[in-house]
């Protein structure tokens, strides 16, 4: 998969004079090197970065490891290791990654490189840019973003077994969710779900609010205690594999009222009629207009996007918002999210993940929003 | 709190020539600033960073935070909101937090800079550099993991409570723990018990092994079903509040069969001497020794630290190593894990964590090892 993905950025760097790149964010990692970075706990104390690619034109990527990382079962890179966790001496840090990337780097004559400066440690660019004046580093992460906006059949695989999850997710929140309940309570039943789906940690990325929280969009599950005709909004954002999954509903304690219903229908209404639109060439922000219009056509609005792609970052190109130039292609995967928050009351999201197909879209999420 | 930690720093600072710092690292944000970054779904796609911390001397500290995340309850910092997440325009990424970042530091004279180069992106450190060539940044991570060492009162009640919900979990573990169930379904389990217990989402760092995969030290965990007399390595790292809580307990499933209760005896003897060992004044070499010698004794050994210190970061100083030349100090706060590991056939790891008192030590681990 990955070679693809690296003839990929060989064709889109062709057009400009970089000729090559270091890349270290765990999106690149995930995608270049098929590398899943930890994240559930932050980085090693001792470590800021457990990876990097690297790849130079006309030669085979490299990716450096450091010890005791899980490496990536792709067979089309060569692989470094770095030391990283020791005992019997102290740590070497970042050094350890910083001596191979010079032995690499070092030899190199005039060049451009490509680099994704947000997610550069300045312990690991400062020297090498010192050690190395006759190399210019430029940030590509907006290049990359771009370039991972259409999928290849293997990510859309990994895309489907992670929205797959997701719809995991969202069946076990309906089933479970009941009065007296907190929303972490749920929360950590719907984790535990998905988690013995897919027979490994599952890092998880999630919203869930309830009652008058829903109004205000988002935010973590908390200790409030779930009641008869709450609305309970459950977005579920997972990674498998490296790639995430997405999907949002909400839903009722109890009986649904009617205000509740008609606010529901409302946005799965929405939410299809945007899903029957999409199709290749089809302008991203005529997709945004619709549903933001959509919304205000019963005097409501959302105060966020109206989807995104998805992929090994969980939001990426093309971003659903207004002021998108971008248009719609064959293999792109997009997350749509329309939604209606009365203030002081509730709110209402429902998502659902589509591949855009050379006709239209073919529906990945397989639960059923469900009030 | 963060004002006592602040003086430490100044403290530590007037002794150089460093006359501010800028920190970035998810430990400095909660020991400088409370703030809590978000960790388990990795960094936002739009921004490396959501915080900075900026201090310079005679000023008051400034924490620069992005719109989205929740502000730290400290009172004792003056807050800049810079912007985040958008959906009108394209995100602004990490230049609207270097603009005031940059009004700040570049109206200071000729000065150092301390900051933790590890942790701070590239895309930041670079144009500051640029446009403020009168400043000189040093890296002070080290000196920052060595001012952390030992704990004040706050901190250590914090301690407390993140330690408390280790065991919670370790209780969990072994009152749910069986025969068929998966290692994830019961990682699952003990992380539901913790999220109960705290009222809000608890990241994890945990090893959970179970079978002839407790002879590699650790692991996440993985489908591997629970078979009698299987010994289960459960090694719980939980962040509350900012501060980590560490514990680790191994038990059978089934009754243990005599070599495990050998093994375990063993192990809990030598961390109970070791505990009764700790003592201001203590070479934290000696320890390590005498917990290595202990493993010796009985022909084993274990291919890590024999403990560490705790508290913004899961692993600090002091490193329970044998090449340290720390002393055990009044204040600083203690896990230690002795363990045995048989190749090819089980291991057994114990943890607890201690703070160090004026004449000894205080076992702030709260569950009891059972086999």
């Amino acid at each position: 998969m990955t070679d693809t993905h690296l003839s990929r950025l060989e064709t889109v760097l062709a057009a400009s004079a970089i000729e090559g790149v270091l890349l270290t964010s765990t999106e690149s990692l995930a995608y270049f090197a098929g590398f899943e970075t930890q994240i559930e706990s932050g980085s090693a104390p001792w470590l800021p970065c457990p990876a990097a690619y690297l790849w130079l034109r006309g030669e085979r990527p490299v990716l450096f490891l450091a010890e005791g990382e899980i490496p990536p079962s792709d067979l089309e890179l060569d692989r470094i290791t770095f030391a990283s966790y020791t005992y019997t001496e102290p740590f070497p840090g970042i050094s350890s990654l910083i001596a191979p990337l010079l032995s690499r780097l070092r030899h190199i004559e005039r060049a451009t490189i490509g680099a994704e400066l947000p997610w550069l440690p300045s312990a690991i660019f400062a020297p090498i840019v010192e050690a190395c004046p006759q190399l210019r580093f430029v940030d590509i992460h907006s290049i990359l973003a771009e370039l991972r906006a259409v999928k290849t059949a293997p990510e859309l695989k990994r895309l489907r077994q992670a929205v797959k999850l997701c719809d995991c997710g969202q069946r076990a929140a309906k089933e479970q969710a009941g009065e007296g309940m907190t929303e972490v309570e749920l929360y950590s039943l719907i984790h535990a779900a998905m988690e013995a789906e897919a027979g490994c940690r599952v890092p998880l990325l999630a919203d869930l609010v309830s009652g008058p929280r829903t109004a205000r969009v988002g935010g973590p599950p908390s200790s409030r205690i779930l009641c008869q005709h709450d609305l309970v909004l459950v977005d579920l954002v997972a990674r498998r594999d490296g790639y995430w999954g997405d999907s949002c509903n909400t839903f009722a304690i109890g009986a649904p009222s009617e205000p509740q219903r008609i606010l529901f229908d409302r946005v799965l209404a929405a939410l299809r009629e945007a899903i029957a639109q999409v199709r290749p060439g089809l302008r991203v922000s005529e997709l945004d207009r619709f549903l933001r219009q959509r919304m205000a056509d019963s005097g409501e609005s959302f105060p966020h996007h109206a989807g995104h792609g998805i992929g090994v970052a969980w939001h990426e190109e093309p971003r659903i918002v207004p002021y998108s130039s971008s248009m719609l292609c064959e293999g792109m995967v997009i997350a749509l999210e329309p939604g209606i928050y009365v203030e002081g009351l509730h709110g209402v999201r429902l998502e659902s993940v589509v591949a855009v197909t050379s006709t239209g879209a073919e529906l990945l999420t397989g639960f059923n929003h469900t009030l």
